[in-house]
């Protein structure tokens, strides 16, 4: 398929069957995408970041590396990573994050409001959003205090981060809403399934 | 109330009126106790690693901190602690990580196993089980590679950590089943509801 592009602080949702290779692709560098997988079979299997980081051994995920859901089974695994820097550590932004980190800044729905809105289609409430697979997201931890910090993304421009679908998935994919996550621009994603 | 015991490798779920104070004690030393919470109220609002690690810009959660549920609402707020050292990365053990993690060993449901079925009652699927806050759990992270060890737990006898209910709770609560979380040796948690 053609390369479709996600606009600045917005979201979408669609199918991916087993066997394809989803590609994010950051077209202008250093901007965030949100990633959710619900099993399109039964959508109570969601991505697990704590199943994913305990069978990884790690909470830096790469090529190689199989994201896993809440029942144990992969669901996508990377098969190329231009970057090599995510997080899957924190929920997505929304309008609470907003009103916590920027009070002083206009309040957004955030990758939140944007996933719910593209997954109630698919019969998938709010609820049931999780830790998301925030790609190009750049959140070092300084492993003596359990500090985090949220610095801009080191992906540049072109730079991607291809997966293979496990099984018959639908994914939530934004272009990321929050000041801090991209260097307080907002920038596209663009995405390919082959 | 008295002290409730949970016998090793055995877990509970319980109500925790808001305001009430939820104390989890490590009798023996060095064991680990998986806590999960929901609302009473409306058991799709559940505890969330994602927003308290995103809100308190931290992996560490100690006195003052607050566990925050998926709609962004405080939950429990950590009033003391004795250890210092709890994980909030990693979902309960079950049978699948014994599979993955333990293959020559005898498989075990796990802390997994044991709080779908104390929740059942309470009308929580065991598709509902997130990333629990793991008290006692060591899990050191090595920032530059991300990678993650299971360490025995710092918890002396007695030690203990106390949450205030900041709304009507259901609690789910274990004596952690895994090899590796408490350096082998199965123990008892103890808590107690004032």
């Amino acid at each position: 398929m053609d390369v479709e592009r996600i606009p600045p602080r917005s979201g979408t949702a669609f199918r991916v069957p087993a066997g394809a290779t989803l590609t994010v692709i950051d077209p202008e560098g250093a901007q965030v995408a949100d990633l959710l997988a619900f099993s399109a079979d039964d959508v109570d299997e969601v991505i697990s970041s704590g199943r994913t980081i305990d069978y990884a051994e790690s909470i830096r995920l790469t090529t190689g590396n199989a994201l896993f859901s809440n029942r144990s089974r992969k669901m996508l695994t990377i098969i190329e990573d231009t970057v090599g820097c995510h997080d899957f550590l924190l929920t997505p932004c929304s309008t609470d994050t907003f009103l916590h980190f920027y009070p002083d800044k206009p309040v957004h729905r955030g990758c939140f409001g944007n996933l719910a809105e593209a997954l109630k289609p698919y019969g998938i409430g709010s609820d049931r959003i999780p830790v998301a697979f925030n790609c190009f997201m750049n959140v070092p931890v300084d492993d003596a205090t359990g500090k985090l910090r949220v610095e801009p993304p080191l992906s540049k421009p072109g730079d991607h981060i291809a997966f293979r679908a496990e099984m018959d998935l639908i994914i939530g994919l934004t272009a990321c809403s929050a000041y801090a996550s991209n260097g307080g621009s907002f920038k596209p994603i663009d995405y390919r399934i082959d």
